[in-house]
């Protein structure tokens, strides 16, 4: 079995840490027992130095052997059929997976991302506030009806829809008890933990080095 | 085999016909001449008219047997997964398929809907138009090296991206020739356009049986 190789940055600033996105891999990877290695990339000149890898110049990306991998949703599918963890086998069950997979990407953190964009961007008036109201309204119904989304069962589609909802001014924004019930119960699988734990530690490992080298 | 049903709405205004994603899944349907029908819900009441199969209140949704899958993007997997036409059977075109699908999820759509989102709210500035720029530069680079965006062929990949692409606003929005003709190649197939022309006279049906009922 060739290795999977998990790609980020070699450093980030405090702010970040805990929330760069191979988090998500590392997750599935934990949850899934596959074995992994992370490898990096230069911080500096993360905006060009791996264009030719992920062209819009970010991270993670995932190789598996000759399978080279970019969009942490799309490095999370490809894990999802390797591990029968991450996804049912059945045809019901993977079309459950798959379709929140993609609502987590694009129904939820299409709104959110550019939402927090604004906020952080401290604008008056979050001219995306009454959509992300709405979307988190919409999946409060769901979340009030079932403890996971697809195929009554943990799946790479609650990792996601997790991780995507965790930001921290998100999950201050209104008052959604499941979603909140939710999110705490996804992230505290010990998978979640260690995948977390691990990238702090990759971080703070970063820091050391810099400071031995002055940097 | 199970017939495959495409849902949509049962009529819409003048201004989405053309651009109400279906289209995504009749083109693809077109293209790999895998059989089909369209059914409908109602326009009206249509945030909560069929949330049960829907939860964000939007179409289209697929039927494939016992499987039903919601998000345009996961319906699009699907399909692939039915015609190799869509996507090829080797694991690393398989995987840039995937890779290129999820792109045009998370990387393009996710900045271009809430960019025009705030255009057509006729905000002054829009701060979403910065990041806008970036990505559609760094997706121009990469159609500048190659025709299609994976496995060196056709694929639900380009079908999706172009469909994303092709809102008016957004290729008026700057000079970026290889995009331009990247659009114009994807939307000249034959499989684009009878989708279109099907759409646009679905909803053109309705007209008719409303204005015939006095709506």
């Amino acid at each position: 079995m060739s290795e999977l190789i998990i790609w980020t940055l070699d450093w980030v600033p405090e702010g970040p840490r805990g929330f760069v996105r191979d988090l998500r891999l590392r997750w599935a990877c934990e949850e899934s027992g596959l074995p992994y290695a992370v490898q990096t990339v230069p911080f500096e000149g993360r905006e060009t130095n791996h264009l030719a890898r992920q062209p819009f110049g970010q991270v993670p990306y995932l190789s598996d052997g000759d399978v080279k991998v970019f969009e942490s949703g799309a490095c999370l599918l490809h894990l999802a059929r390797k591990s029968e963890t991450l996804m049912p086998r059945d045809p019901v069950g993977e079309a459950e997976t798959v379709q929140w997979t993609i609502a987590a990407l694009n129904s939820i953190e299409m709104v959110s991302v550019p939402w927090w964009f604004l906020e952080i961007s401290g604008a008056k008036d979050n001219a995306l506030a009454d959509w992300m109201g709405k979307r988190l309204d919409q999946l409060e119904n769901v979340l009030s009806a079932r403890q996971w989304l697809a195929a009554d069962r943990f799946t790479a589609a609650d990792l996601l829809m997790a991780d995507v909802l965790r930001v921290a001014k998100l999950r201050a924004y209104g008052d959604r008890p499941a979603t909140e019930t939710y999110v705490t119960r996804v992230t505290d699988r010990p998978a979640f933990k260690k995948a977390r734990a691990d990238q702090l530690a990759h971080f703070a490992a970063a820091d050391a080095r810099r400071s031995a080298a002055g940097a």
